[in-house]
């Protein structure tokens, strides 16, 4: 082994053992940042959400990273910067600490925000999405910072607050901010790897345009005996609307909708047939009597490549204990369509509103609020940055990744191509069932900790590259 | 005039006289029952129902009347007997003490369990439906006994807790009781006035066929991300049933279900017709863009000799504030269908099922609950009883009452036929605005002591009337 080759290889042994010896300090540190409710939705938790903001300035003040956070309209963004790495690629890190809401809170075995562990993984809602996953970096940055007391690349760290309500501040921080935040490569942990023991790079995301439409009747609630057949029920106009959305095939009837989507090529569809992927595990995972989506895909196409369209929540009248005979004035619903690569946002609000305007029974009124969208992003497999992560993931979970695409959206991925003009390594910790956005999320804790080490290895990887 | 007359006449003086200077006490006993939060859908307020209860016996007890509690499975029925008028007619007063869940409690301008008068109006919940309407009787009874000390007829009264609910109770008493209960005539307030100032009695009566639809998908909640388009949306699902139900014509889509319906007479529309009734007045006051429904028949008639297809509540996935991209493992709707003469409910129960067996999408389950269901009722306006309440009416009101028809459902009348051989007497003191069911529950103050009176009259004229 040359010089230089043994150098780096010692360099590694110092920051993995720092890594195994701060195994249990990393997880309760951890669990600190999870008990904070950071919860960007409900306007009650503005208080943790800044606290949690705080906690991670302050995590990466102590490695000795140069932080700033930055006030928004809603919740802070959080920046750290290590710049002391002249003629080496710069990489930004991005991670969001807020969290979707807990609710429904009946189904959880232990307290969303008391994180437990049981069988090896750390229930608690924001133990993957994207706390866990986000941390790892942190955890990364600091074995480089206290062992050898310097990153081998420049790195910059950007975490939001606002990334499950539609990430306006950061969206609007982006444009004014090119210079202070330009890199070479992005680098998210925000998804999942392929399936145990099989870690992925994910090179394909769905985009999001997520929607709330609410339906008014009459003044008042009624009674649905003295007026009933008399009036338009807001809940009956609601479904008519909901129902036509979708055809029986599990296609989209809403005009020109499928217009600007990217068919698969072939070679995805050959390389998602090769994956080992058993879709009758996969339906008694989910305790379904069949698996449903649109007509002519695989479950894994459909997962990852094709649009959808799905009813988020419904809400109207009486929805207590035993009958209630009230005709409701008024009731609603929320839903969103996942988006593939090119389908535009803005395109699919056009038609989703004169899809509405179109299929609205008359005697009732509509409100159609946007509450985010996003388009889908395609990351190109064949870049040195991807190569870095390919061997990094390696070195850590012994085995090299799969490539990947998935159904869920990451804004900011398209965010830091427009503004940025770099592809981002999407490279994912957590696993397809540890219920994020749902009761009961988790994360394995061993995969925190290779996630850790892997992302360590990537600092050193991308220190290899050339700078572009 | 003749002694006789004149007796009754100075007879029924002193018993006016009485309601009367008794008007400000009936008003604050009634609103001492209005406090009483007696809903009896919701289990947390059992011991409400029962304080109701109580309060009704002791009532009739103070007034001298035999009085029982008869515990049941759920809530006590109330009963009463003055069987002192030999060769006289029996009337049997039915009422109820539950009351509807006040929710949604935001639009109450007042709380719906402190009585507050607006206006010459009694504001509650239960104000009308069925407190104050129900109290009318026994502060007409109240009044004979006072002053006359004794009553002109044989009067047996029952006031159930559960006719919110479905009346189950009630339903299991009357077959045992049929002896006990035996009455010449049944006499129930619990409907409305044509308009103000126009008194009416309702010769027709809806019925109710009441359900709750639950959907249930895969096994827990899911990212709609991550598995979106992969499985089957039972929210999506929901839509799809409940949107199957009825047609943009109005008209109920649920094979079979039309069948039975009695078909509207001419002379009915006919007089339907001749009702000072402005379907503009009625559509601006519900503040809707058009009336909507089934499509060859008049407001009224949809309103009273239709059936009707109303989806009650509807819930499932996220409803708070916010987006939250989550694929819901349930959901479920309360809908009901309002039936004519001759549906039977549990014709279209089995109706309803088949329909949503043969509509229901694939990779979802679903459960179709019962909630409670009563066939429609039509009185024969012919009868004594009906002449002599009409005379009741017109001493009081100061005018005859029309002959109407009703949406909304009292499955006792038709107990009441089957069980005890008799029609009833609906006489209803309330009118269509006064928000039954709904926010901002009303009774206007001077219907409660026109109806105290004409109660009073009543029992004078039933007692002219031979016994069959």
């Amino acid at each position: 082994m040359p010089a230089r080759e043994r150098e780096i290889a010692m360099t590694m042994d110092r920051v993995d053992a720092y890594l195994e010896s701060h195994r249990n300090a990393f997880e309760e540190q951890l669990k600190a940042l999870i008990r904070i409710p950071s919860i960007s939705a409900q306007p009650d938790h503005d208080a943790d959400t800044h606290r949690a903001a705080e906690f991670i300035r302050d995590d990466l003040a102590a490695m000795g990273l140069k932080t700033e956070l930055i006030e928004t309209k809603k919740h802070p963004l959080v920046y750290a910067e290590s710049l002391a790495a002249p003629g080496k690629p710069t990489i930004l890190i991005y991670g969001h600490y807020d969290v979707q809401p807990p609710e429904p809170l009946e189904p959880w075995l232990s307290p969303p925000f008391e994180p437990t562990v049981r069988n090896g993984n750390l229930y608690a809602r924001g133990a993957t999405d994207d706390k866990g996953q986000m941390f790892t970096h942190l955890k990364a940055v600091e074995a480089w910072k206290k062992t050898v007391g310097t990153l081998p690349v420049n790195v910059k760290i950007l975490i939001e607050g606002e990334e499950e309500v539609g990430g306006l501040s950061l969206e609007a921080y982006l444009p004014d901010n090119k210079k202070k935040l330009a890199c070479d490569f992005a680098v998210i942990s925000d998804s999942s790897q392929f399936a145990p023991g099989q870690p992925a790079i994910t090179y394909g995301l769905k985009g999001l345009a997520y929607f709330e439409l609410l339906i008014q009747g009459a003044n008042r609630d009624l009674h649905s005996g003295t007026y009933g057949g008399a009036v338009a029920n807001p809940l009956n106009a609601l479904a008519t609307i909901l129902a036509s959305l979708k055809g029986s095939d599990g296609k989209i009837k809403i005009a020109g909708f499928y217009d600007a989507v990217k068919p698969l090529e072939d070679w995805e569809r050959a390389e998602f047939a090769t994956l080992e992927f058993s879709e009758s595990a996969f339906q008694s995972d989910l305790g379904v009597t069949s698996l449903e989506g649109e007509a002519g895909y695989t479950t894994l196409e459909r997962k990852w490549a094709r649009p959808t369209c799905d009813v988020n929540g419904i809400f109207g009248g009486y929805a207590g204990p035993g009958p209630k005979t009230v005709l409701p004035c008024k009731g609603g619903a929320k839903l969103s369509f996942r988006l593939v690569p090119n389908q535009d946002p803005k395109t699919v609000e056009r038609q989703f509103r004169e899809h509405v305007a179109r299929v609205c029974p008359p005697g009732v009124t509509y409100e159609v609020i946007n509450h985010h969208g996003a388009p889908a992003v395609l990351v190109d497999t064949k870049t040195s940055g991807v190569k870095a992560a390919v061997r990094a993931i390696e070195a850590s979970f012994g085995k090299p990744p799969v490539f990947i695409r998935e159904g869920g959206s990451i804004p900011v991925v398209g965010l830091i191509k427009e503004y940025l003009g770099v592809d981002t390594l999407l490279v994912g910790w957590g696993q397809n069932d540890d219920n994020l956005h749902g009761p009961n999320e988790k994360f394995a804790l061993a995969d925190f900790h290779r996630g850790i080490k892997a992302s360590a290895h990537l600092l050193d990887e991308l220190a290899r590259e050339s700078v572009s």
